[in-house]
């Protein structure tokens, strides 16, 4: 399976009191993942937002959370591209670190008009970017 | 069913630039108001992880976005205690405005050990106090 | 002298590894505080920014830090008007805790334009409001 | 002179409802280059603060914001150093874009005991490590 990959430092604004990772600032970490995903796919968040008036707003997120992470530490994260649906994306995201895997979590992102505040479908050339970049997704195309 | 209420204001800061709220600070929202319902329940986070070394880390986080929020709305967070384990705490959030729920999330916490780094049972004035504020909990409880 | 007060607990969120306030956290904190600031005087800023185009971007920040805050402790934020130019305001901030003053700012926001990019005079109802609150500000006008 | 140099992408969660950078987060960036700052010095922050319980507290942070600066866009961060105090550091940073100098600050730390809470000098090998990465530093002090 092909996967996305990129590494974050766990910075010192990403941790509590107690130490170890603030889950709201895994969570930025991790939407800055995506925005580098859709850079290497080849459309940058700017350019489709700006340019194009399409946003894509998470109206899942399912997040299992393992083991601790504390300020310092290297973290690798992986993201899979589950299913592609007419205005969908479905990602699934895991979180390692030096010990294992930290956390993973299951995203779902749609794509939005932002003049209309309604799903659209994503461009076909977002589509065959996405198709090219995770080719499973063409085979369960064909498929259905 | 008894509910911990509490309100916010959607602030500049909460917001993206595509005007709508930004997820991560949804959740750094919804930090705090667990954080406003320990202090209900008569218990400071700073006096459970300074005075007595237990944490509550999420370790367990489903979200749902159902409608945007937009800068400088009203936002309720109605918060339900669903289950309390011997180490766990499941809570249910409902966040409303105006217009009706604009997102849910089912959280998980744990009491751990800020020494032991591992799970610790609730002490009894905590695990008594959310008895008394939510009487269903203590009715499951004997029916265990 | 006149101040706008506003009353702040600083969360968990707002502290970092070493357990003490994180400064851009307290920036945070501030710009919230300006917010409720521009309610006081009538004018939300939703209302400015979406319905007349005007932003209130931060040209000069400076800031002095004093005494660290502490996970849980409640913070007052006395925000004064120092000077009101055509189209800046100059404020000074003072923030203090149980144990006296923790940091202090000074701050100058300019009246935006968001289509132009460029200063635009305060609108003279927003200026009306700004005297009638800080009745100094009209003493000073009258003697340029 | 010499100065310590890092890029940043300005992310969607940097940028506000007006489109452009929400001060506090370029604080928050700020805080990150600095964390870079101190392992290219060899010395993890991290390290100095579980390893030595040396904190390094940010006492005076004087800014200007010139240019705005819009989600998606390439920052350089240049950080040089000022003054070495015997518990102090001096640095300026310079944050420059496509178009010119976005911003600029002034930044005093305190190295502080955090066991003590009070000012501890700077360890040997720290200040070595400063005087060996910007000459001018011992110079300085060979004069004075």
């Amino acid at each position: 399976m092909e996967r996305f990959v990129a590494e974050r430092l766990l910075r010192f604004s990403d941790c509590d009191p107690s130490g170890i990772a603030y889950f709201p600032a895994y969570l930025n970490l991790l939407n800055g993942v995506v925005e580098d995903f859709w850079r290497y796919l080849g459309f940058s968040l700017p350019e489709l937002i700006k340019g194009r008036g399409i946003g894509t707003p998470t109206v899942q997120l399912d997040c299992q959370f393992e083991r601790p992470a504390t300020f310092g530490e290297q973290l690798t994260f992986l993201l899979s591209v589950v299913k592609l649906g007419k205005s969908s994306l479905h990602l699934a995201h895991e979180v390692t670190g030096a010990d294992g895997t930290k956390w993973s979590a299951r995203q779902v992102l749609v794509a939005t008009s932002l003049t209309e505040h309604r799903p659209t479908p994503w461009p076909e050339d977002v589509r065959g970017s996405l198709c090219r970049h995770f080719p499973a997704l063409s085979a369960e195309r064909e498929a259905s």
